[in-house]
């Protein structure tokens, strides 16, 4: 059993913010397990590496003697959007919220024990929930309060429409914790209001306020931007081990060290030593590989992981890929053809040389070949672009 | 049968708008009887005049052949104040609203004829209602919408607190008229924006939108504020019918033009007639008489507001009040003491001789005995200030 201090060490790993960190201690000494709330959307089961932060953090939790209540917020995704602006959010019916739990228990068991996992559907008490209820929820907080919202103050300052059930939503979030009892809830720093607004109910409705855990928002393969599904910066659970492998290892050296501290379970005398041994002349690709290895290995297997970095060798350093590959970051006009790139970087010397090489289906992006010469880069990203199986240069276009 | 023209007059008659008189001639021209729905407080059953206003329209629709629906909004009145700032008002039992809805009836139909009045209670619907029911409500209509309301929008921008339950009244008003398939929806001026909820909420529902009338609001006996009891400028229906008759009589003769418009049922060129006498000299008062009859009848029997004349003229009259009452404006010190403004308006001589004339009880403010010298008689509201049978005074302070 971890001392007090111990876990407390532990749980403040890698979070932005534990608000209040004297009752967290609290609950900690009464040795009891905690209720440990983390709420899901219904509609996108498809969980990528930004979620495993949160997932991480809810393991850690259970490893230290937790319950963790795997919330799928159904209730309101059965209902949609009322208010008809959104097509692209219909309603779900209880069959596929059904479907996509089993897709997330599928993806979320990969890194939670099933043992202490709570699945929880918060359909189970909002259906009971009359209309005189939600008047009373209402009337617990104001306009006002509701407007400091980033996002609601954002859109009321620029007169954007914000409809009045928005304002229930976070308010029906809240009640969740109420009914669940929650002694912790974690989330995104996006997410900070909302869980708020779980501690205030809860004093309301006269039960001790659940400490909120703030977790950072994992950069995406940009290293920039958070990652997400819409972005296309992403790792998804459910890909191969070559994908997550190769994904991995097209990060910038900085993101690297961002993702060791946030989704590595490596421990931070781990992860400075390893800072210290780049720093005495290790090839951060060497490190790199830990990384990937750990990765695929905690969503397939460890001997996946060994064979995904065999493979990556063999793809790339067998052929002699250069230890250090030429790094360019070009500034290129809209629609700027690939025979052109390949001629910036010294990989083709003419325009029908470059289109030649790609039909032969000598080229790849990331690996990936590419039969197109209407093909397009993406902007501002690291990509390794390479010609058969020894040139290869590593590419930003701005 | 009234024609459509004639219907149109009689309905157009002292209200302040039609929204859209288009669509109410066209609801006139199906020939069918009209649903037509007021909202009653189910927590203040006492009526006064200022509600007859509305009630006379109703009555006037009734004789056209409509069906009145007469409802009483108890469902958010059980609910109270849900956010327990207001603990004046506290919610209401079922049984509290059936007793206020047949103190309600005892009173209403004064007016309204039974046989054509539909008793209606929103809590019939209400009840039912889901917490999902009223999210797809609330989903219906923007935050910047719901302060354009005046008073929201007051509170809003004087930074006083809105809580959110707020914002869904009006909704669930509006709501009623979906439930109702309302024709026509009558109110104040004050209550505009509540009955654009519902035309609003009926074309969201798929309905026809109802037909909203505003009538204005009555001013009190001081001919200045609206009558309300909190303002105590009111006569209550349930008041006797000489305390009726002496309250008709006090006001000013500009106010009584004014009820006439809005409370008597004489025809508009009955009234006209009036005016025209009272130019070629006939007494105000006289025509105040009918006025005050009138009322009475209406809420007790014709013989009972001949006798309240009968008895007024006897109290006032038979003493020889002169025709012709002195009119006095003052102005006055705060805390002017009773005995001064008899010595202004020559009823005493000197203030122990007023004292002495309070003391013995022959002094009448409104014909109300007053035995305190210390006596405030209220400013900006013109009273007869009575000294034994004899003498008499119209004074109002400034």
């Amino acid at each position: 059993m971890a001392t007090i201090d111990e876990a407390l060490a532990i749980i403040r790993r890698g979070t932005e913010e534990i608000l209040i960190e004297d009752e967290l201690i609290a609950k900690l000494k009464e040795g009891r397990p905690l209720y440990v709330k983390a709420g899901f959307d219904p509609t996108a089961p498809d969980l990528h590496l930004g979620h495993t932060v949160l997932l991480n953090k809810m393991r850690q939790l259970q490893e230290l003697g937790h319950e963790i209540m795997f919330l799928i917020g159904d209730f309101t995704g059965m209902i949609g959007d009322p208010s008809g602006k959104n097509e692209t959010r219909p309603p779900l019916t209880r069959a596929q919220v059904q479907e996509n739990a089993l897709t997330y228990q599928k993806q979320v068991f990969k890194v939670l024990d099933p043992k202490q996992t709570n699945i929880v559907f918060n359909s189970q008490w909002g259906d009971k929930l009359s209309a005189v209820d939600l008047i009373k929820l209402a009337a617990t907080h104001t306009v006002a309060r509701m407007l400091e919202r980033d996002d609601f103050h954002k859109r009321f300052t620029s007169e954007q429409p914000i409809a009045i059930h928005e304002f229930l939503y976070p308010l029906l979030q809240g009640y969740d914790s109420v009914e669940m009892q929650a002694d912790i809830e974690l989330g995104g720093t996006d997410q900070k209001f909302n869980l708020l607004m779980g501690r205030e109910l809860q004093k309301h409705y006269g039960q001790k306020p659940q400490v909120i855990i703030t977790l950072p928002l994992l950069p995406g393969l940009d290293g920039i931007k958070k990652m997400s599904k819409s972005l296309g910066n992403y790792i998804g659970i459910d890909e191969s081990a070559e994908q997550i492998f190769g994904k991995v290892m097209s990060i910038s050296d900085e993101t690297m060290w961002l993702w060791f501290e946030l989704i590595s379970f490596r421990s931070i005398e781990e992860i400075k030593e390893l800072r210290d041994e780049v720093g005495n002349g290790m090839n951060p690709r060497d490190v790199k590989f830990l990384l990937g290895e750990e990765i695929v290995a905690r969503f397939h297997h460890v001997e996946a992981a060994k064979l995904a970095r065999e493979n990556f060798i063999a793809q790339f350093q067998k052929g002699r890929m250069p230890d250090n590959i030429k790094d360019f970051k070009l500034k290129v006009r809209d629609n700027e053809p690939l025979s052109n790139i390949m001629k910036l970087t010294d990989l083709a010397k003419s325009t029908s040389e470059a289109n030649r090489l790609i039909e032969q289906g000598a080229v790849r992006v990331n690996g990936e070949r590419v039969l197109d010469r209407n093909y397009q880069i993406e902007l501002n990203k690291e990509i390794i672009l390479q010609v058969g199986k020894l040139r290869f240069a590593k590419i930003i276009l701005v």
